[in-house]
């Protein structure tokens, strides 16, 4: 391919939004955190809680571990002897760092000043922690804390594992959310990357080392830098590593080289494979790089990619990641609920090449995907105290689990409940920044109108391209309930086009346009196929969009290819799945006590009492012979008696304690 | 528990049987490799392709990975600069001699001039390799290349990962090996191994180290090493090893310490959990230790872990461990097919757990899963040539894999076909040390009679305690044809009991006694329920009992509790589980070309023709929709055209190339 440039000139970065992608071209431009408050909902309980316990819980454990003392180490001349974490501890200060850059930002944004002194604070957490970071840095803009000194690992020799500029791929983007929501901030954070970066372009470049990280992580963060700065020099690097994934330039390892992307080249592959994290890490680069460089023939791979992935290789969750081995993708319909890895981070991951996806292309599957993810991945890993997390997500728990230690580092991803640190503890923070940010990813504006993805209450405000200025107030109890007012607060002198996302699973999705009398507009009509329902209309402040999603329970079917689940529904309600734990067998007045001895009435639809989903279930009591498999394996049949149990939202399962859990229901 | 002593004379030793276990009590006395030959049929030609190919495949191999080599530098004091391999490597150098061992031992005992020339090149290579061996060890008896010396890691520090005891269990059972085929031999092997374990009950004795090793193996090479040498501390050292685990001696993992059945006390538990290979290892041990010490409750503990593994974490294949990330069981009924692990040395592992508990209580069911396991994990391991191996086995293959080179090591233990080496290579030498030995799991005798465990063509010569001479001939072509001749050698003064197992599959056996004459005797009635059919007479040469299993080809259903493959068919024949390969599709004239795309006629029952197992399937010819799950996921019904497709045994797959496979089939 032929490396086209586009200019990124600082004017046009300045008016980039306050958001974590900022493409130069791209079929709908993100509203910032500037422009979009969240207010309250389910989202913005998880915003405060994220705000007001998990970044100091975070900034904690950061600290008890020494992670962000490595920095101070390396700044002192004391490493290698002291140094504490695995080889990427930096990352995890880094997308605290990030993480803390955004939540300024949403603070700041939301112009409420009883915030103000957790503003303060969190700037001058910020600040220190940037200090002790800068501190570190060598003369030639080396940053890492593990590799380098005497006595440590050479610099750049050990690119498999070393995770050495997958690190520096974290400092770009918390450098970056940094410069987005604090333009004129002197913290001098955008200069350790740019020192930094300016390094990989020399060791890394044209002429350089002819290889690539084996965590891919970097290429994103140098095009959004290069987004930032308008250095093209940024992005050219980002290229390179992009193109270098599926040349061999990494050694084949137990797992395979498509581990790390390197079995073949991005615009070559067909589907997303190896360490999940990994894979949608680089498409999410390929992206930022494909948009930046018009390089339509990688856009459609990557297009191309996402579509098998969510076709073949995704949970009902949005999870992502079948194997605990390699934390990797499966083979296409390799889906075991019970081994399901589906981890926190992939899922953030999923979440941050899908949305580039959607900027790029603007198509509704891809704020499907996103918000089937936010709602049963990354809202499933914290408690609801968002102080312990799961760093892996199953779809099926066999044997109630251990409650983990509140004061102790896990060193186990998946055997525990939530725990509150791990040894290698990216889901955190990782958790931390997507909340923080979670305001960019609700709507988009297009030279004719606003697209609205995902569905909170909310203020909107933006000004279209051609100065057409528009402030909206979203209504909505959503996921709970499933109507959705828009209210129009501004006049338009011409028509614009709203756009509501209508879900895919939101079949029978209706929607009314009101007068500011409140009196239906008949001509306003919108069709409500799933895709986006569009009113288009010179809107006057008064006026109303109300969207009504079913959210009635439903069932719901697997491919018949996913052999771990033939013979089971789930059950979900709007964007949300559910689960049956253990815990609300007895209640029910049901003998058996794991849902291993449960199976589902699937002639009675599930339906919703109380604030509870209910489905009518049987209770076997089978006894276990000696051997599983036979012409007359104990079947048990299921006793007579149908029973109503309630089901939880698989995003708060094992909020009460040890239990079992399944979220496919035989039936 | 009380220690409790039973001398283990000499001369008691002297007169043990020629066998991998001789315990000192037991319900049944193995008849060993001078007392069992082999002769052709489905083993006969297994031990040959092990005897002319895979012994000297291996010897290769170790040669060229510098194995044997690390060796020669320790004696030279070349290490640690030059070593190569894995921690455990010297392991595979002492199950390469036991194997060896084995070897000359069942070809002395064929007695047929013709192996002479193979026995001699043996001997000489066995001696050699022992030279070498000797060699490396220190004066006060260490033997590791990879510990101890400057430059390496000290002794004895890394328990839970070093496997220094472990490889010390493997050279003790080489040791043994070798005293009971040539106790006449002058190689010194068994001094080495004495001065070895001398050197264990030193530091790790009653005021030693109290500590173990994180693999096990070592527990049972010192009860057999107490066995052959009479000498008491190797036992009460091995009761030391196992009576520490489960008491938290080695530090908690990332897997958990249940990876090294260090979680609970081994006569506490009630079902094998972790590491596959070091859970049945234990295993055997302990029921070594059990038996040695008259230690009822341990024995009993040992039992009920036995019954409930098999009960609940078994494939239909007999392999165990589902989990690929730290090789060890799941829960209870976590039994998937394309993530089975089923690692050939947990096989392996299996069958030396499963011969010691026969032994000890005389019960069929035991020898019933040996003999699973031998059919369908380590008769599937090696290739027809016996110079490739699968380190896991499959059940559900769901990519065509790749070939492996055949002059590569190969870094991974489950995505090729078979392969040579590989860096963990434990399976080559595991296997090649089963199959040697194997003529003795075939029979054993007590005071009243010989019992049949493994139907080979075989011929048995032993001696009751009595004084009963009793010579038998086993005439059969199982498991192809299911009739079981034994032809009667020899009269008999007193009645003796023939028993022979009938295994749980095989309903509607029947059993004939014939007369010298060939005439049916009808008094000679046997109970052929499944467990062993006895035949009670003071037999006379030239009379015959005659077996008939029925073998047809038939479905089998899992527990409904085995998510992974409701509703789906296994189809056995006698002792072998049968497979559908990719490349057998376009033959039966199906246009589908993957197995995921064929569905069971399960009203049809498979039948056999040309020697070829059938099943009626359909073929599908799905598309894949955009999200794999919904009420209206496409199903995309069966062809109304039911075409007969041959099944292969699951240990013949993948021999003629890349396939998809599917052991389970939905019906």
């Amino acid at each position: 391919m032929t490396f086209t440039t586009h200019t990124t000139s600082p004017a046009r970065a300045a008016a980039a939004p306050i958001a974590p992608v900022a493409p130069s071209h791209a079929a709908l431009r993100p509203l910032g955190l500037d422009e979009v408050t969240i207010r309250g909902g389910f989202w913005g309980e998880r915003q405060r809680v994220n705000g007001t316990a998990t970044l100091s819980h975070i900034a904690g454990w950061l600290e008890r571990e020494g992670w962000i003392a490595n920095f101070d180490l390396a700044a002192s001349g004391a490493l290698p002897e002291g140094r504490r974490g695995r080889e990427f501890s930096d990352s995890e200060v880094y997308k605290y760092l990030e993480a803390v850059a955004w939540e300024i930002g949403r603070l700041s944004a939301a112009d409420d000043a009883a915030d103000a002194g957790a503003i303060a604070e969190l700037e001058a957490q910020f600040r220190s922690v940037v200090d002790r970071v800068a501190a570190a840095q060598e003369t030639d803009g080396y940053l890492n804390t593990r590799f380098g000194r005497p006595g440590q690992e050479p610099r750049w020799k050990n690119l498999e594992w070393g995770h050495e500029l997958y690190c520096l791929g974290h400092l770009f983007q918390a450098a970056v959310a940094r410069v987005r929501t604090r333009p004129d901030a002197d913290d001098g954070l955008i200069d350790i990357a740019r020192r930094a970066a300016d390094l990989v372009c020399e060791v890394f470049g044209d002429d350089g080392i002819q290889s690539m990280c084996g965590h891919a992580e970097i290429e994103l963060g140098l095009v959004e830098l290069s987004r930032v700065t308008g250095d093209e020099r940024y992005l050219r690097q980002a290229q390179l590593f992009v193109e270098r994934h599926g040349t061999g330039v990494l050694p084949d390892i137990e797992f395979g080289r498509s581990y790390y992307q390197d079995d073949l080249p991005v615009r070559e592959a067909d589907v997303l494979r190896g360490h999940a994290v990994r894979a949608n890490y680089l498409a999410a680069g390929a992206v930022d790089l494909a948009v930046e460089t018009g390089d339509t023939e990688l856009l459609g791979a990557l297009e191309r990619q996402w579509t098998n992935t969510v076709a073949r290789r995704t949970y009902v969750t949005g999870g992502q990641g079948s194997h605990h081995q390699d934390e990797a993708f499966g083979d296409d319909f390799e889906l075991p609920s019970d081994r399901a890895y589906s981890e926190t981070c992939a899922g953030v991951a999923s979440i941050m090449f899908s949305w580039r996806m959607l900027l790029a292309e603007g198509e509704s599957r891809y704020a499907d995907l996103i918000e089937r993810t936010l709602f049963n991945v990354v809202a499933t890993s914290p408690s609801a105290e968002g102080t312990s997390f799961y760093y892996a997500n199953t779809l099926h728990q066999r044997r109630p689990a251990e409650h983990a230690s509140a004061d102790e580092v896990s060193p186990r991803a998946s055997s525990s409940l939530r725990a509150p640190w791990f040894e290698v503890s990216c889901c955190p923070p990782n958790v931390a920044r997507t909340f923080a940010s979670l305001a960019a990813y609700v709507a988009t504006a297009d030279a004719g109108g606003v697209q609205l993805h995902q569905y909170a209450p909310a203020s909107i405000r933006t000004t279209l391209d051609g100065g057409t200025e528009i402030a909206l107030e979203v209504e909505t109890a959503y996921p709970a309930e499933g109507s959705v007012g828009v209210q129009v607060l501004t006049d338009a002198a011409e028509p614009w086009t709203l756009s509501l996302r209508v879900p895919a699973w939101a079949a029978g999705a209706s929607l009314v346009v009101r007068d500011a009398a409140g009196a239906e507009v008949p001509e306003a009509s919108a069709s409500l196929e799933p895709g986006y329902a569009r009113v288009t209309r010179a809107f006057a402040a008064g006026e109303r969009v109300e969207l009504e999603l079913p959210v009635a329970p439903r069932f719901t079917s697997p491919d018949p290819r996913i052999d771990a689940v033939r013979g089971c529904l789930v059950v979900e309600r709007g964007p949300e799945v559910f689960a049956l734990e253990s815990v609300d067998l007895a209640e029910a007045g049901i003998t058996a006590t794991d849902v291993a001895d449960i199976l589902l009435d699937a002639t009675v639809p599930p339906r919703e009492a109380d604030g509870h989903v209910l489905v009518a279930v049987r209770g076997r009591h089978p006894e276990i012979g000696p051997w599983p498999y036979g012409d007359e394996v104990d079947a048990a049949p299921a006793e007579a008696s149908v029973h109503e149990v309630a089901l939880v939202p698989y995003h708060e399962w094992a909020q009460r304690g040890p239990s079992t859990m399944r979220v496919w229901l035989p039936a």
